[in-house]
């Protein structure tokens, strides 16, 4: 075969020539003198149809040899075909098997039960419905990116092994070579604010891990965080930074990827009214609207995801729920100096029941304030030095906040369940692949 | 102050305007009756003039109490001055201490030794050549990103917590529920094997880890490796994907970064070199090059950095050298069928003493003799059913390669040691901040 290759997406460049397309079978047809390959190479679909007098008798045989999932290389013309997949066909002239496949394939082409295609993953993940949720993921990540690196933010690496600083229960550790252990990092948000001081505008872009013996639908122990952090931004600041970034990501989507949310299902419409300004609803506000829907929320209490769901049902947009009580949030927040019970920051509720996908605050500057807090929470003071230090020298306003990733995509997809939305989910009975 | 604010970097959009500029004092200046202050924000350096007759008598005061790193507010009319750095000063119209900074700040003008400055880490990254480098590394992740997606890769993000796959010494453990022990990943390759095989072509781009007690200037324990893998190149496409890859990224850092490179001193022309083709240089040919060159090396060794250097003190590019042995490698690697001694691999060492940056290969994409290779190297067969399956099940010929990020910047830096090329490095001794 000296024709040359080409990926599925590449076929339109190609109408009318000769290429070898290689791949792996996902059905056959066969009527006798005519026999159909429909075949996937991660870029696309392709249709590829033999004509038994068109071919020498060897190809013809070893389509009759092909299986599911077998790889494939199949040469022939290009041909302009609206009603195929992906609008074009090939008319196949010669046809090799790279690697065959068993019948025992694990994916049959029947229901699964959840736990036995997460232990086969890795066939899993090359089923039409995964394969647009990777894709989604792909452009939001890619879109994360853009919209920062346009912004002049700088990205910022920052450390998974840490000596215990971060959120605090439920901790993966490490034995650190003679510096005893080491944890995984639960955010860069600390390192964050410290590299904002040195760099303006950053953001982190990594995993973090959690501990914790969660079974929901919307818990990991192992997922991605995006955690900008804005030199002498405030809260309000914050929060218009927040909108337009998740309006963006979302829109960005609906542009790009329609053809990945349509085979999703997903209601595009919904996903279309996701622009700013998002609804800003005081948390005691939020309080009162949720008991007057039935809730038996107090004020001080954190908001659990049955609350989230009924603030977010008044509204197609996400909605900031903004300056919780300081007992229910984490040490670093900055105290609200209109109401000091509470502290200045927001949590962003995506609509669709799809709960919260960012937390965000204005970062207490105060050193006395803050060594009061983390003598308050009983936290290592010793580990939270140079953290403290920020506030010694030169300290500033400044705000962040923290965008899960899988919880995102799960939101723009429609997925019920994030463990479909990263390629090796990792929970608590999940360790494999 | 109701002047609107503005970033250093926002300055030329301002000029003639009044702006409060908010940032952290680097230098004071005055001649008693004019003062200056060069100032940072993350984004540039400004330089404010204050005349004492045309402030009121407490800004002038306050410019008396400015102390090194102390964050301020000033406030002044925009103007165009080529003399000045970054072509603009404010000339002060007001003065505001935001965050008073204590005269004991840990980096002071002078020189201090690296562990100090390991050890006070977050101000370190303040100075003027940690931030070029973070610039940069900033350039090469956002051109890494763009390089993929405009070439239709997928990024996927594969897990940090394994059960015990990929390389094997120098493992960080952690207690993972009752799965028993997770590993800390040492790549991402195995998992984007199975990744591209659903996807195409794709790429991870994450942290890894290795446990080990090296403490030259090119190892941490913790390093962001870039891995593309791609189904259907051969070991000869793989090098060039490798060669266009490296050139984009270091052209794309010598168009947008020069006043960073010009920070760090670095010699531009040579980095002007590096553009395709790169030399190819088949292993057998380098052990007899570096043996003319006094080396002991002998063939079935791998080479060593001292070899490495010799290699690439003949070009001023990047160099492959391709096809080590099969005992010098790793076990995934496809045996080369023209001398099965040897695999189809390439390292990639970079020019200018700064060694390997790219390992790649095509993978064994044969079952049995992969099965055989897991044997013979004492692999937990259990552990890499999954791995193996792929060749079981529609095997398909793939290859990909594995790029070290902090090593990459680097080079294109020209810093000696990785350690400056990361926000917060992570050696043997060096866990904190």
């Amino acid at each position: 075969m000296s024709a040359p290759f080409a990926r599925i997406s590449e076929l339109p460049a190609h109408a009318g020539a000769t290429v070898t397309v290689r791949g792996w079978v996902t059905h056959l047809r066969s009527s006798g003198k005519v026999a159909f390959v429909v075949m996937r190479d991660g870029t696309g679909l392709l249709q590829a149809v033999l004509v038994k007098n068109a071919l020498s008798p060897e190809a013809w045989t070893r389509f009759g040899e092909l299986t599911q999932e077998a790889c494939v290389a199949v040469t022939g013309q290009v041909k302009v075909d609206a009603r195929a997949p992906g609008g074009h066909e090939l008319g196949v002239s010669d046809l090799a098997i790279i690697g065959p496949s068993p019948l025992d394939y694990p994916i049959q082409p029947k229901e699964h039960g959840v736990d036995y295609l997460l232990d086969h993953r890795t066939f899993w993940l090359r089923t039409p419905r995964q394969v647009a949720i990777a894709r989604i993921r792909h452009e939001v990540e890619q879109g994360i990116h853009d919209f920062f690196y346009e912004r002049e933010f700088v990205r910022v690496d920052t450390p998974i092994l840490t000596a215990a600083i971060g959120e605090r229960s439920g901790l993966f550790s490490t034995e650190y070579f003679e510096e005893g252990n080491a944890y995984l990092a639960q955010t860069g948000q600390l390192y964050g604010e410290a590299a904002a001081a040195a760099l303006g505008k950053i953001y982190t872009f990594g995993p973090t891990f959690r501990a914790e013996k969660s079974k929901t639908r919307r818990h990991l122990t192992e997922f991605w965080m995006i955690e900008p952090e804005v030199a002498f931004n405030d809260s309000a600041a914050n929060m218009v930074l927040q909108e337009e970034f998740v309006s963006y990501l979302v829109q960005r989507c609906v542009e790009r990827r329609q053809a990945e949310l349509k085979e999703l299902e997903r209601d595009i419409s919904k996903l279309e009214k996701v622009v700013p300004p998002f609804p800003r609803l005081d948390y005691t506000d939020a309080v009162a609207l949720v008991r007057s829907k039935g809730s038996d929320a107090k004020w001080g209490d954190d908001l659990g995801a049955e609350d989230e769901a009924l603030i977010v049902a008044d509204y197609d947009k996400p909605v900031f729920v903004f300056n919780y009580p300081k007992a229910a949030k984490a040490f670093y927040m900055k105290e609200n100096p209109d109401d000091p019970r509470t502290v200045l920051c927001d949590d962003l509720l995506a609509p669709e029941g799809s709960g919260e996908i960012i937390g965000g605050s204005q970062r207490e500057d105060d050193h006395d304030k803050l060594l009061h807090r983390i003598r308050e929470e009983q936290l290592p003071e010793d580990a939270y030095g140079w953290y403290l230090a920020l506030r010694k020298y030169g300290t500033f306003p400044h705000a962040g906040f923290g965008l899960g990733l899988e919880r995102t995509v799960a939101w723009i997809c429609g997925t019920p369940h994030i463990r479909e939305c990263i390629a090796f989910p990792r929970m608590m009975h999940r360790l494999r692949p």
